[in-house]
């Protein structure tokens, strides 16, 4: 039919390859046109099955051919900049992977080209705004059914890190999801960042210190901490608790069947972030493919990709310095309002 | 592309209706190509928006259309018979909603078509089997991981029952997913049913007696019950605990968010069957979709149709004698071993 | 002080050692005078540190021995009604380890004993009363806060039983203890008592049926069931699920730490009913003895031993016969409204 | 008997008539002799129905008495000092409710005496360490079971303040219990206190800043906080999670019977420490009044109760900087070791 997205998936790695199935096996209304990745090979295995789609190593050429009418970016971010300019060039719609670009300059660059471009062409795939709990705990700050929301507390743990996993990607990989997460939660941006490093496990490797507990506030004060704990062997776990003025709200329990044997009661704990926001991620794909079919986006805006990496910027900087770090933002563009 | 499924939904009351949104929607490789209904009116208000479906008061026309590749029935139970027969004739691809048929002997003559067509064509609607718990707690049983299953429990309420939902009702439409669970969790038939009466709700309409305690057990005997409590305010609840010889293990539980306000911790009570099992209905329907380009199935067969239907025939006897009532079965053909 | 309890322990086995170091190191307003066992070593080892009491063989010197204003009753069911006796006609406070006596015909000759003398002297060692769970949730009975009961369902799970536990010993020594608690929970007589054998754990001695599926009624109509599993190996597990006409209610939930660990999440289960029962018998030795001292008894009644005895032996005839047996019981005395 | 503790209770208000009674109906092995209160008539009140006990005005009066063998001091703080001195200088064992006294070099004189005494006579009533999932906590820091203990994230939550209570008592009355509990659980001592003020709920009554973000570390480096919210409203919460280097642990947790009704599924939070820790209150004065009759003491120390004291100073500092701040302790008396 007309309004069906035709897809150009640049890069086909995990995250990539992983979008690709999404689209051809789950998604309605959208069809991948085109898989690109520097290596050939591996775009070629990742359209394999799906008709109609071809593999390219170049992402200009897949945005020219004629056959794309939407780009979704997984290519490791320092590729970020250069693809979405491409692509606002052209008014495609795009879903960008976090981070929209790895420094506040640059994300800044790609506001002001969309701000150009006057319309919003770019949904950041901050995934778990698109999760059931996420979305239900906006839902009830927003309402203020229990008051004010006053404190918010985050657990975020991985069972272990890939390999060159560095201090800083604690920060920009990891507590990244809980920026966005809090500037959703308050509708308010960050104002500070201070990192306490305390003991450390024997399990992370060289030059990562870990855990790390994040401190942060909010335009209206709210507290925020991150415990960011990426080498907690027990499995994964993202988990909120919102303190209000007439109650405290807990998302991210653990869940699945509920199971008494040898001595203990209990279940399985998710073993990593594609069983936890699995769903998610299928929400965040069909919501911006409805909204690309009507020239809207559904999701978190390049503002927010940009805030976000300002975020960053001073929570690595907290993490050297000890201190509490102000978060500098330029000021947001109308369009973004 | 030639392998999307056009799909003929019988059928525009509140399944058929949900169902043409989802195969519109959320599914993936399949659109809807016509929408039967008596009520010409209701089938048109269903395709509105849908590029490519029409609005028929006729199944036969829309299976002869030439634009029809498959068929989800989800008419009142007692057309299900006349529609499904036509289906087979034309050899399509059909997922029907439960039940099969009303009574054994319909469900049986569909059983008989389908193993003179020689393939297995129809799915029956039991969605239960697509929901993430039910699938678990099924491979737990198989894997033997706990031993031997010794006993299933069951609970299965509902906030209050529609207008006209009789005392056979609470078997014929309630009980009939516990009859369909047990057997997919046991991997056997059922071979009686009692039913206990015994203090009622003054919340149930006339006629009917509420809750009920109903007793099963199976080839191996193992000993299910199910309290089918239909007016039970609170909320919705479909649980189970199975009992092994090496540990316990449950589904169903509460989830969402959790929340401690004024005195009390807790959470918010699943309303109804849409909130609980709508993943289930996309699972089950993408699986259908997926299979039948396959020329499969991806789900329960007319066999499971048939022999829940004759637990149902039994549970209806039982209610009125209080008695244990065997269920009686015809042999099973070939075609579903 | 003059009304310090000067209690007489009758058997020197688990039950009674326990309630020896229970009055001595926990409970206010009674001491140990005595401990009376047929193995004298045993009576010795009991009273080791506790100065003031004394050891013997035989319980009517402890009763006639001067030093002695109270009774605890701890030996095997066999010999409580001669014990009883000698108690009664001595005017003596009697706290009876549960059953009151083996059979409903030895229990209602205590209870004519104690019509006879006009007063309440026994209290029968229902200990699950006094926990606060149960207590709770008889008290939400009561009020009526939920609408009126309408079925109770019971899991009462043991690891593995003792040498020497038969098949009858299902039902009197475990299941008996559910027959107080719907007692307990409905302020109403249980009238017929069926019992379903179905698929056994090969974990179970010879001559044992493990697990069994009771089910009861009271006088109302309630519907009540019990799980009993006493072969369970994952741990122990006492719980009860309420349904009422507005709202369902659960107590014997597992407790403690919660740990996430290995890839699971959850707790250890409780190992024995000392864990899980040990605070109730606490409070009901406490309750015993504030009442004795006040002259009345503060628990259960000679009348709910025998009553729970008939319960019993409906229950043995229903576990041969697999039909729905009646529970026989005598006019209740007035001395029991 | 002869090793009959006979207590003499300091101070009659909420916490001492409650002890007066706990040591009447619930302890073994003590009596109350005196309730000493500077208002005669709340003594005299507070031992209505105790036979042999005597109120008075005078504290020295009652060491004096030649009756009494035990202290028990729940007078408000600032008159613990005297008190503990004055029994102390008699050599008599003393229950001592928290704080040891309102200031650490007020308690660090109380330490000295003792020292100079030459023996253990103080237990500080941090009654949590006598709680059984407290202990549970602690029991597998120690263990080892999970490794290395890396963070403590702590919450403590009331419903409401009483009149007059200032924002310096929020650390003084309501953090010193996690001073403690930290203590505890670490086997170290504190060594700094931040604290972070951030948006606060109208709930508060004025002076009053609720809820902090309290900062704490220990010897070893673990990262602790507490979120302290004194005017939380929907009840009474303690809580716990222990982060270790294979597992996080809970403690805390809402308990209690499980209800579903009204389209909510839950329970009822404790409303105050009462219900919480009144067990506990049990445990430790049981534990006290054992060891008091061996000749020690059964829990925290003076050295605790000094150690404490220094870190409310820290917090309130804390409280008015923003800034770290360092606790400051004195060597420990080898008596403590």
């Amino acid at each position: 039919m007309a309004d069906t997205l035709r897809v150009a998936v640049i890069g086909a790695g995990r995250m990539g390859a992983d979008h690709v199935q999404r689209l051809h096996r789950r998604i309605s209304g959208a069809e991948v046109a085109a898989v690109v990745d520097i290596d050939l090979g591996r775009a070629n295995a990742t359209i394999e099955g799906i008709p109609g789609a071809v593999a390219l190593t170049d992402a200009t050429e897949a945005l020219d051919g004629g056959d794309v009418s939407a780009v979704l970016v997984a290519t490791p971010g320092f590729l970020h900049r250069d693809i979405l300019l491409a692509a606002l060039e052209r008014d495609l719609p795009i879903l960008c992977e976090k981070p929209l670009t790895p420094d506040a300059d640059s994300s800044w660059q790609i506001v002001e080209a969309e701000t150009r471009l006057g319309r919003q062409r770019i949904q950041v795939g901050f995934m778990r705004r698109f999760d059931a709990e996420y979305a239900q705990l906006e839902r009830t700050i927003r309402s203020g059914e229990f008051g004010e929301l006053l404190m918010l507390h985050h657990q975020h743990r991985n069972p272990s890190t890939p390999e060159g996993f560095t201090n800083e990607m604690l920060i920009n990989d990891s507590v990244v999801h809980e920026f966005d997460a809090i500037r959703f939660f308050t509708g308010e941006e960050i104002t500070s960042v201070q990192v306490r490093l305390g003991k450390a496990t024997k399990n992370a490797p060289a030059g990562q210190h870990d855990p790390q507990h994040v401190l942060l506030e909010t335009e209206s004060g709210v507290l925020a901490d991150v415990e960011i704990y990426v080498n907690a062997k027990f499995g994964y776990e993202v988990a909120t608790q919102a303190s209000f003025e007439d109650g405290i709200v807990n998302i991210g329990g653990d869940r699945g069947a509920y199971v008494r044997t040898a001595g203990r009661w209990g279940g399985k704990v998710t073993p990593g972030f594609e069983d936890r926001f699995g769903a998610a991620y299928d929400v965040e794909v069909q919501a911006w493919v409805d909204a690309a079919v009507r020239g809207e986006i559904g999701g978190p805006t390049a503002w927010d990709g940009y805030a976000t990496a300002a975020c960053c910027e001073a929570g690595v900087e907290a993490q050297k310095s000890g201190e509490k770090v102000k978060v500098r933002l330029n000021t947001k563009p109308a369009l973004y309002n």
